[in-house]
C-alpha cells in the first residue's frame, strides 16, 4: 500500500497498549500519525515510536475523525463508551476489551478465520478474542480433526490482571521469603506459591465471565456454535505467559504423526515435542508464535487428543493479533 | 483393640515418613515398639514419638520378624527389594511407593474402597495410591454419578518431588528476585514463576508414568476398569499441596444441589463453594480432608461436571491414607 494510515491506540500505557505500539513499529506498518490515548490519570506519560517520543493524551474529547483506525485496549467500560463514537466518525476499530457482541464486532484471529473480514461493512469493527482463545484457536485450526468436545484448564499469569497484579506477585513472594506478613491487594488471598481456582468472581451457575467468553469465542472462531467446551481459568503465580492444558475429543482417531505434521506446518504455531516441552517463561514470552507440546492420544481412547500450549498472553494473545487484524483491515478496506 | 502392634516405618526421614510418624502419634494407634528405618545415609537422624527420641536406623539387615506392620515410604527401589522380605516374615505391609501391581497389593483409599480388605489373605500387602488419585477418588466416590469419562489436570507441588525440590523452588525464586543466575538442579529448567508441562520424562506414547498410574488407580478404586481417564500432571511453583482441575462426563445430569449435598456429607471431603473456593496453601495443607469447590455443570452440557480440588499431597494424599489403611488392617487382621 502506498498511503499511510493514521492510528489511535487507546489504553497506550497498559501492557497490551505498550506492546501494541512496539509491534506497530516492528512490523513496519505504514503509520501516518500515531495518537496515543489513555484515561485522565495516565495521560501525560510518553512512549517511543520510530525513535520519536509520543506523548499520551487524554482520551476525553479526542476527535476520532482524525484517524482511520483505532485500537481499544483500555477495558470494557472505555470500549463501551468510545467505540460507538469512533465508529460514528467512520474510524475502523479493533477492540481488545471483549465488551462487544459478535454481531457488533466479529471475533477474528488472523491465522484462524480471516475470512470473517470478507463480509464486513462499514463501520469496520473487529474484536480480538481473549488471549487463551487466540492461543488455543491457532492450534485447533491447524488440526485435521472433527472436534466433538474441548476441555480446557487455562493457567493464567498475573499479567492478565494488569500491572498492579504483576507487582503484587513480586511483593507477596518477597514478603513470604522474608517471613513478613502478607498483604493481598489485587488478589483476595495469597497468590505467591499458590494456585487460585478462579480469576474472578463466579456467577450463579459457578462460571466466571472469562470462562464463558473463551467458550463462546472458540465456538465462533471454529464455526461450531454447539461444540461442548469446558473451561476452567485458574490463576498461577507466573508473571507473564499463559499455559493451557487441553483435552480434545474428536469424531475419529487421526494418527499422531499426521497431527504433529499439521502443527509443524501451521502458521503462528511452534511444535516442541518428543523429548522436550514448551513453557510460558522459557519459550513463549516475547514470541510471536504459540508453542504446543505434549501431543498425545488418550490413554484408553484413540479419538482423544491431549495438548499443552504456552503463549505470551500480552503479545501473541492480544497485541500481535490486533495488529495482524489491522493489517488485514488495511489490505482489504482502508 | 487391647494389644499393641509393633511397627516399622521405612523412609522415616522423608516428608511422607516424618508426617506418617506424626499421624501415628496424633491418632493414638496402639503402637508397641516403633522402628524408624532409612537407607544408609539418612540413618542416624532421629524423630520424636510420644515425647521420646527415636533414632533412625539402617534398613539394611533389619529383621522384619520383629514387627507386625511396616510402612514403606522410601521409593520404588526400596519397596521392590524389601517388601517381599517383610512379607516373607509375615509382616503386613502398606506400600506408598506404587511399585507393586494391583495383584500383588490392592490399591485402597480408606474412604473409597475399604471393602477391598475383605478378600485379603496373608501376607497382607496393601498399596496406598498416588496423592492425586487419593484426593480425586475421595471426591468421586461421594458423587452419585454414573461416570463416563474423567479429564484431570493435576497441578503438583514441588514437595511431590521430595525435599530437595522444595529447597530448589525457594532457591530459584530468591535467585530470580535478586537478579542472580538461575541454577536448576532437581528440575531441568526454571520452575520459579513458571509451570512445567510434565513432572517426569514422557514415554514413547507421550505419557508420564505417574499419569498412567493415576488413571489405572482411579479405574481400580472406582471399579470401572474401562473408564476413559485423561490425565495431565504439571509441575507448579507451589511448595505443598496439590490442585486438581477436573471435568467429568456422566451418563445423565444430576441436579447440582444433590451433588453438593453428597459432597457435604462425604467423609474426608470438605466443600467450599458458593462465594468462595479452596486453595492448596490456604486450606488444604496440614489438613485431613480433601477440599472441593467450583462445583458447576458444563456450559452447554448438563451431564458434565467441573470441579476444583485442593489436597495436602504429603498428609492426606499419602501419610494419612496409609495410617487409615493400617487402622483397617489392625481392626480386621492383626
Amino acid at each position: 500500500m502506498s498511503r499511510t494510515v493514521d492510528i489511535a491506540v487507546i489504553g497506550a500505557t497498559g501492557s497490551v497498549g505498550e506492546t501494541l505500539v512496539q509491534i506497530l513499529e516492528e512490523r513496519d506498518l505504514a503509520v501516518g500519525t500515531l495518537h496515543l490515548l489513555a484515561s485522565g490519570e495516565s495521560a501525560g506519560q510518553s512512549l517511543s515510536f520510530h525513535g520519536k517520543t509520543v506523548r499520551v493524551r487524554d482520551l476525553e474529547g479526542f476527535d476520532f475523525g482524525q484517524v482511520q483506525l483505532a485500537f481499544f485496549a483500555a477495558g470494557r467500560k472505555v470500549s463501551g463508551k468510545y467505540v460507538p463514537i469512533a465508529a460514528a466518525k467512520g474510524c475502523a476499530v479493533i477492540d481488545l476489551a471483549s465488551g462487544l457482541t459478535s454481531a457488533q464486532a466479529p471475533r477474528v484471529v488472523a491465522e484462524v478465520n480471516p475470512q470473517a473480514l470478507a463480509s464486513l461493512s462499514k463501520p469496520y469493527v473487529l474484536s480480538s478474542p481473549s488471549a487463551p482463545a487466540v492461543a488455543l484457536a491457532c492450534v485447533l485450526a491447524a488440526l485435521p480433526l472433527e472436534l466433538r468436545r474441548i476441555t480446557l484448564t487455562a493457567c493464567l499469569s498475573v499479567s492478565s490482571r494488569g500491572r498492579e497484579a504483576v507487582k503484587e506477585l513480586a511483593r507477596q513472594t518477597a514478603q513470604l521469603l522474608n517471613a513478613k506478613p502478607l498483604e493481598p491487594q489485587v488478589f483476595d488471598r495469597q497468590i505467591a506459591f499458590n494456585l487460585l481456582a478462579q480469576v474472578e468472581a463466579s456467577d450463579e451457575e459457578g462460571h466466571g465471565a472469562l470462562e464463558r467468553q473463551i467458550a463462546a469465542e472458540l465456538q465462533e472462531l471454529l464455526a461450531q456454535p454447539e461444540l461442548p467446551v469446558a473451561v476452567t481459568c485458574i490463576q498461577a503465580p507466573v508473571f507473564f505467559g499463559d499455559s493451557l492444558s487441553v483435552s480434545l475429543q474428536s469424531a475419529a482417531a487421526v494418527p499422531l504423526n499426521t497431527l504433529r505434521a499439521a502443527l509443524d506446518a501451521a502458521p503462528g504455531v511452534e511444535l516442541v515435542d518428543a523429548d522436550d516441552y514448551p513453557t510460558a517463561v522459557g519459550d513463549a514470552v516475547g514470541q510471536d508464535v504459540v508453542y504446543v507440546g505434549r501431543v498425545r492420544a488418550g490413554l484408553n481412547d484413540p479419538a482423544e487428543l491431549n495438548l499443552w500450549i504456552a503463549s505470551d498472553n500480552v503479545r501473541k494473545g492480544a497485541a500481535l493479533n490486533a495488529v495482524q487484524l489491522a493489517e488485514l483491515l488495511i489490505k482489504h478496506y482502508l
